[in-house]
């Protein structure tokens, strides 16, 4: 075991990604506390301190910890313990306790590039502001991009009536955090301004929870269709859900 | 290439934990899509299918496919490519594309132990129940086990005036959900029975939205401290959030 510990903390010095498979189990304490008992896992160190523990299966880690945090090795019998503690803003732990056989696999990483989202909610509202017919005629764009930078709301519009239309898009299904969103930014318009203030999520899908709150609010849910499979996206169409909350 | 190929296969058909370290680019396609320029990265198939693709810093994956989808392998040209599909609810797929040398490891994995956690919110519940003085004097519990299982509400009491006192309790910093969640239940309650419903996010702190919200509705927000490191949790102490969103 001395030599893997060996190993293990030249990978960890050099900054490499290091990567462990063996039998072990995890205890973690912190703001709360976890046991989970042996079995076989992976452990994945990043060259910034994120500690990830994985079972064979979901994917979640079982316990991680986040850039920042520091591992280190023990050795106990015949044990190799590996340990990553964070200090802020709480001290948290997570202690691996490998048990027999560890496969230990160690690589210099170069990265330095940044994913690129096409279909991303700033693309969606720029599409949607040029088919605003998809809600309903007569709709009026307010914004534009120095607003929707701000990123406070997605949409601001006018309809036919005079009437300002709050528009929240989610490019995933809408949450709870949707909703209430929205119901923030409307309020705080209905006191700014002396209108009627509407408000509309446009999502693909909404959860059951999301959609009886937003029609307590009095708000209108309208499910988004996209295609973003040709590496730029397009808006196919806005469906009105009529559906109320006994349809689920 | 094709050596390659034919143990990636193997490795995925045998249901083994595979791990793949090299130079990718990745694109995802579904609702949105996204493209990740050339780098190393560490790809992670398990055996459910569950998919991840880490760049070498960051706690998350940079892209991720769930367990039930299927891994497929590809040659082109001089490089190889692994395409990671789902069907359901919408087609979504992630495309990894290595172009030059890749590490393979693969790795039967024997786990079926699940996680035993200590803090969580019902063993909480059961000491919050005992220590109710922590909040105010003479509040009387009203919930027993039995609705704490319904996880309707973490714990429901009355105060000394014979108001309702609804708790919502979060082991983490509670969100704009811990609020909604309890916001729901207090309605309905005001709407069931003719008394007065209070209020109270317990939780070791809380967002400055979600502050906003609960001050807006009128509830009450208490600062949760409890020691969980002895493998057992013990609540320490509550402390009334006095401090209005200002201070933030």
């Amino acid at each position: 075991m001395l030599e893997q510990k060996t190993i293990i903390d030249r990978a960890i010095s050099s900054h490499n990604l290091l990567i462990l498979v063996g039998n072990a189990n995890v205890k973690y304490f912190g703001r709360a506390s976890s046991k989970l008992s042996n079995g076989d896992r992976l452990v994945i160190v990043k060259p910034d301190g994120t500690f990830l523990v994985h079972q064979n299966s979901g994917m979640k880690a079982i316990n991680y910890q986040g850039p920042g945090s520091t591992v280190k090795t023990f050795l106990s019998g015949d044990k190799l313990i590996l340990k990553s503690e964070r200090l802020k803003p709480v001290h948290e732990s997570i202690e691996v306790e490998f048990t027999g056989k560890i496969e230990i696999h160690s690589f210099p990483m170069h990265d330095d590039k940044k994913i690129n989202v096409i279909g991303s909610e700033k693309q969606l509202a720029i599409q949607l502001e040029q088919n605003m017919g998809f809600i309903e005629k007569n709709l009026k764009i307010l914004t534009n991009e120095a607003d929707v930078k701000r990123g406070f709301i997605d949409l601001l519009a006018e309809d036919a009536e005079g009437n300002l239309v709050a528009i929240e898009l989610k490019r995933r299904k809408a949450g709870l955090d949707a909703v209430t969103q929205l119901e923030r930014y409307v309020m705080e318009l209905r006191k700014r301004k002396n209108v009627k203030v509407r408000g509309i999520v446009c999502a693909p899908g909404i959860t059951p929870n999301a959609l009886k709150l937003l029609e307590s609010r009095g708000f209108q849910f309208f499910n988004l269709k996209y295609d973003a499979s040709q590496m730029n996206v397009r808006i196919e169409g806005l469906e009105k859900k009529q559906n109320t909350l006994d349809f689920y």
